[in-house]
């Protein structure tokens, strides 16, 4: 068979995402399978007994990161990689990660039973706590094996019941020997479901990020004066729930006033002392601005912190904001995503080039390789939640995607 | 000795105080004794050992309300009551409640130890959880008491364990014989923090509320779609914390708006999924609206309920509100008050007639019996907190206003 009429087999990718579903899979039909849990060893075992049956030479790195790889011609050259993670959000959905692992894991499926022989090796990879739902920050994994954070700080980050990371690693059976630290990628690309309501609004199948947007995170504390609801007058009160309601309408105005594609979201606030008939008198909540542009991020940051400032002020609510990420845009390499396009475009699906607004291994990995991704749509830009969904169809169609662009870069 | 030279001991009141502020007290200063706890048992013990040592008549109902009677010389009238609670809220103050048990029973021991008889038999109460913060509704003992609960509904009310109030009640060996229901009462009076800033910034000792405000109370549900924050464009968004935060300021700018002494509060609010990257799509929050006009407040709940609906149609966030408790302001016997206010002058304290924002046993024994409260400043006006305070001075002259009106309606 000729390279170019490969292709993978969609039923089969069909029932391999679905076998995993079951392995933490929740009521409402998506999936609650935190990082190194039982149900992630158990998904992790299946996933290396499927690269066992072909015959990809597995090693598993001291981060319990997990590589899959079929040798090429000249396997001294940099290999190839892709993949992505198997872990979710505790209440996420069966295609986030997932997709991007049976992807790659399908492709190297297609090449074994097409005796298909490449130039330089092919891998796939899982890569640990990608969520980092359960062990913050997010993308532990890839942010080690790329140098970014320190193996031994990885180990010592705690659950919420301060359980570490390298405990539950041993635990799970996924503490490897391989060093956690990059090797010579000539080309990684990671499959992965749009998480954006962008491809399904202009009906396109075929997602090519150019890259990820610039990402700022904050913590902020509000103080207040608790005191009981009845007897204080309104003009006798510093409300710190209403000075936090003020700043979270500021932030999600800010993208508005701001310009360009940037978006502001708190997820998460908690008031104290939450109790019906007190005024609260500490709120803490998070801010996430995301854009392209990092100069009109670095602005849009300024402008919020004067903003806070002065509802601070106005309402006699002391604020305290701690910036606890803030990362640029990630440009991924544009010949990669040219060639995504390309392959997209010569399969016969529609394409368009397009941002990611969500972060991924891809980013830490492209710092250390040429990187790109392919995205396909989420239903009703659903992601994050049980309902997450992507069509068979357009599973299969990024697959195939993927499949010759790894047989491309891999006969370079 | 002549009664009207009658005078209340400070330094006992106040060590008094003291001792009981030992029992569930905080590191912070504040008390944290829930009722029905253990913490609530030992004060209690301790309360009813202090209430023998005068000779007290001690009886305990269904409820747990703990009364002590000194006999007057005509036992068949009507007898004058004067009590409150020792419960607390969870960070609450060493004031709230237990001024009011401590007055009297300070009262009945200079009674007591100065051999003065009264006419109609003179007696104190600890009302059951009157905070409410353990079993709600706040004021079951006073409310089962008056008719206004079922007592079986009363025990079968859970804490947030699923413990019942009935179980609790039998466990710490509170669940007395004497029926919980209300017996012909000829003046009740409640000594209490003002648990508000009024006294203090006009400076006067001696608050005399005309009664209390009238109360609405919402849960209220809004719903939003939980989508990840990064790849969700600001105009595809429904996000319920938005929509919330909307409407906390809308509640907030309600007093202005109709006028009035209305205060309106959210002292709770939860957010879902409430993660740091997801756009929440479930929160639930409380609403507190206050009012001495009763027909003010039902108009401000119709703005309200209308302005909510409004943002729930703009935002496409439907909003659910449930109003829980709704009840009219209470006014107290305007004869009772007047001997307040004219027992304070006599005493030589500066009165100053005003309204109780907080509700308070009393509203419930107002329904059933002639009744009145006696206000002592709060220090900066706080309350429900582990820095409420009232000064000792001010504590000795609410008590000697308290000892006054219950000697005048017992000679009655």
């Amino acid at each position: 068979m000729n390279f170019k009429d490969l292709r993978i087999n969609g039923q089969r990718l069909k029932s391999t995402i679905e076998e995993l579903a079951k392995i933490g899979g929740t009521p409402g039909g998506g999936m609650h399978r935190l990082s190194l849990t039982d149900a992630d060893k158990k998904a992790r075992d299946l996933l290396v007994q499927w690269m066992r049956e072909i015959q990809l030479e597995i090693s598993i790195d001291e981060m319990g990161n997990i590589f899959g790889k079929k040798r090429g011609g000249k396997d001294d050259l940099p290999l190839v990689l892709s993949g992505s993670h198997l872990d979710t959000q505790p209440f996420g959905g069966r295609f986030d990660g997932i997709l991007g692992v049976t992807g790659a894991l399908e492709a190297l499926r297609v090449l074994r039973e097409n005796r298909m022989e490449t130039r330089r090796t092919v891998a796939m990879v899982n890569w640990t706590d990608e969520e980092g739902t359960r062990f913050a920050p997010a993308m532990l994994g890839s942010g080690v094996w790329t140098g970014k954070f320190d193996r031994d700080w990885a180990y010592s980050r705690p659950d919420v019941q301060g359980i570490k990371f390298g405990e539950e690693l041993e635990r799970i059976g996924y503490r490897g020997q391989a060093p956690a630290r990059n090797w010579p990628v000539h080309a990684y690309f990671e499959y992965h479901i749009e998480q954006g309501p962008v491809l399904e609004k202009i009906g396109k199948r075929i997602g090519v990020p150019k890259g990820i947007l610039g990402i700022i995170w904050y913590d902020v504390w509000v103080e207040g004066k608790a005191n009981q609801a009845g007897p204080t007058p309104m003009d006798a009160r510093n409300d710190a729930l209403v000075a936090a309601a003020e700043m979270v309408l500021k932030l999600n105005k800010l993208p508005g006033k701001m310009g360009g594609d940037m978006v502001t979201t708190v997820g998460e606030i908690h008031n104290s002392p939450n109790s019906r008939n007190i005024i609260p008198d500490r709120v803490r909540f998070t801010v996430d601005i995301r854009s392209w542009d990092d100069g009109l991020k670095k602005k849009a940051a300024e402008e919020l912190e004067k903003e806070f400032a002065g509802i601070s002020r106005r309402r006699g609510c002391p604020v305290r904001m701690e910036v606890i990420w803030d990362i640029p845009h990630t440009v991924f390499d544009p010949n990669l995503a040219q060639r995504v396009e390309k392959t997209a475009r010569q399969l016969g699906y529609s394409g368009h080039s397009m941002v990611s607004g969500a972060g991924h291994d891809a980013a830490y990995v492209n710092q250390v390789a040429p990187t790109a991704m392919i995205f396909v749509p989420s239903m009703g830009g659903r992601s994050h939640v049980e309902v997450e969904n992507t069509s068979w169809e357009d599973c299969e169609a990024g697959a195939n995607v993927l499949l010759h662009c790894l047989l491309r870069s891999a006969n370079e």
